[in-house]
């Protein structure tokens, strides 16, 4: 089991949302070879970090996944045109990223400056610019004024530091309600580190809340390795999470491995290591996908949806994401009703496999239906009282498989449609 | 073009949402061969008709279609199994409807429930229990009383009349804040009247909001075109409207053509007369579907979503549904704020292939964006402006096929949270 620390703020924010955290420590740990810093570009908004660099030693393994919104962003496009043929033997790389301006869909231009930025940042670092990996997170359509960030760009290499991790966190959040960041420790022989940060509010809004997460390891582990347990793990994470079911043109995750930490070489996914590593890796992937759903716009309830004895493990995950993503199951949890009759309706048009008089359902490990009714004690004053709880778990078992998966969601609530339809109002 | 009028209620209700229709008739027309009577049965309410009863004469075609939901109601399952074997000539048919309880998720018990209220209706109608098809909407997993709808079939039956269409309308509806009813004649030869009318208000609420829709007419049609004609128009007015994209267990709209208008009986497809009914069915079915949407549970905008240039149709149709459901578009939509960088982020998580470079958005006639940027001229005051309508066009062109597809939904407000989230609370 790993243990996970979370990142809290040196100063927390006034209007942090009621799932914030409440536990860990006000620093990520230095990773040997990654060096951040973070400044004031006024990007969007003044008096605030709102662009962040990361440097990392040559001779990393760097992986990554990204959303696969057919409209996605020109920063993105580049990250996976560079990851494709990425060789970090060829020197030092660089993650620079911007709050306040998605650049999506801007066009020629929006190529064009993330070509800039990129260049710009490699002739700054002594980099190849196929080095860097750019994004971009903000309102949708607007031209990136790029030139505030290159005029930022020798303060960012200046101050580049091993642990300016909490700042570099900040300097990516948009409508985030807190700091997210998650690390731990895992005996790979050497002792290895795993530390993240993530930005990320509605599973996306254009106009803000892209998500956005970068980890970190001192691992010595090879790509395809990295890449392939990033990817694996990336499902049943950042996958399995949704606020409102809108998927970003910018999501990004990109992890690089400096190798420091002085292990031996995972070079395979038999290497009984790379489970290790695989597992630790899941613990902060999984932290800090729950700490986007838990600062979900305007959640009050974080809600995990445990689907089991689905026709297959992707058919409970399509069952899980139906409810997970069902307005009017999402609302009742919003006012505390057990409202039951939705989960149904919302297994009902997921479109899987499912049979009416198989199914059972329970609050956490209250009873509520089975063999096509409600169960015979369920009593809906319990529920009620158990709905009242900030943790909600929903255990659905369709009765006619093995496959299984887990999502995770938040509530609906008044505070949603006061984000997302008076913001720019 | 047919021409439309809409069903007025005879009292308006001081809680009609507003986009409720202004113009029309408080009476539905008589359909020669079919009679009608609602009644006070207190199936959960009392103190409002909540119980319909419509007879059909002999000879009549019926057609249906049905909620795909794999938890459909017990009444649903009935109705198709009904349905299949239909005969006609072998007797009177009959629909009956209760409001209050959807008696879905009930177990064998709905099951018994479903098929008393048939057997019991045939016995007081003198028709075959394989005549009568039934629906029942309101909450979910509770027993349905029907011995309350039985006490008062004597009633239903001896108050049976050919024009008690509005208050059979008012009988099934839920959490609808107005009645829905349309009809329109079409010249076959012989006048050939349509009449029809619909509860919805959620795309779905199990506790409430349904979608049922009936429709009558006088048209001597064979049952193989009927339903033909019916499942094809279904697909481009029920199924292309959406409120929260969420569907119920027991969505159902039955038709019942009785032969009596006089025109020769149409027998197929080939049949130019099967073209103009077609487009009179179509036009009093989209004008339903547009009043359950215009109806959509808190909804002040009413939006048109039109794809054009999409790889197919039903690409283009499901586009349009990624645009209409989105609640961050919806949520946009009730702020007024033109923020067509949700709709690019629409298209882009729709899955379907896309072109971000061809793409083209209006809102109405006002070029939004274009070759992949938002357009030269685009001023967003005047799309503000624009926004302000309590009608909105959204039109999208994916300039890549020829596929079109138009999606109607309602935005996103603070009354659909308080009607989902606080309605049992």
């Amino acid at each position: 089991m790993t243990t996970i620390t979370r990142l809290l703020p040196r100063t927390p924010r006034a209007n942090a949302g009621p799932l914030a955290p409440t536990e860990g420590a006000t620093a990520l740990p230095v990773i040997d070879g990654v060096r951040l810093s973070a400044v004031e570009a006024g990007v969007r908004y003044s008096g605030r970090l709102d662009v962040m660099l990361a440097e990392i030693c040559a001779g990393a393994s760097i992986a990554g996944v990204f959303t696969k919104s057919s409209t996605r962003s020109a920063p993105v496009l580049m990250c996976q045109e560079h990851l494709a043929k990425f060789d970090g033997s060829a020197g030092t790389a660089a993650i620079l990223v911007n709050s306040g301006n998605s650049n999506a869909f801007t066009g020629k231009n929006g190529f064009d400056a993330t070509q800039t930025l990129a260049e710009r940042t490699a002739a700054a670092l002594g980099c190849p610019a196929t080095h860097v990996f750019p994004a971009s997170t903000g309102v949708i359509g607007e031209p990136l004024p790029h030139e505030r960030i290159t005029a930022k760009l020798d303060e960012l290499v200046s101050t580049l530091s091993p642990d300016a991790g909490a700042d570099a966190a900040a300097a990516i959040m948009t409508t985030d309600t807190y700091v997210k960041g998650a690390f731990c420790t895992v005996d790979l022989g050497a002792e290895v580190t795993i530390s993240g940060f993530a930005k990320g509010s509605g599973m996306i809004a254009p106009d803000m809340a892209t998500m956005l997460v970068y980890i970190f390891t001192d691992a010595e582990i090879a790509q395809p390795v990295l890449q392939d347990i990033l990817s694996e793990h990336n499902q049943r994470t950042f996958n399995a999470i949704t606020v409102d079911g809108d998927t970003s043109t910018s999501d990004s995750l990109v992890i690089a491995a400096t190798g420091r930490a002085g292990n031996d070489r995972i070079e395979s996914r038999d290497d009984p290591r790379a489970e290790q590593f695989a597992d630790a890796l899941h613990a902060v992937m999984l932290d800090l996908a729950h700490q986007v759903v838990r600062d979900g716009e305007g959640a009050t309830k974080f809600v995990a949806v445990n689907v089991t004895g689905a026709a297959s493990d992707t058919s409970a995950h399509k069952v899980g994401l139906s409810i997970a993503n069902s307005p009017l199951v999402k609302t009742a949890i919003a006012g505390e009703d057990p409202n039951w009759g939705r989960i149904v309706m919302a297994i009902g048009k997921s479109g899987e496999p499912a049979d009416r008089d198989a199914l059972t359902i329970r609050f956490g490990h209250m009873l509520v239906a089975e063999n096509g009714w409600r169960a015979r004690d369920y009593r809906e004053e319990d529920a009620a009282a158990l709905m009242k709880q900030p943790e909600i778990e929903i255990n659905v078992d369709m009765g006619i498989g093995g496959g299984q998966a887990t999502v995770w969601t938040c509530d609906l609530t008044h505070d949603y449609i006061s984000i997302n339809a008076d913001y720019r109002s």
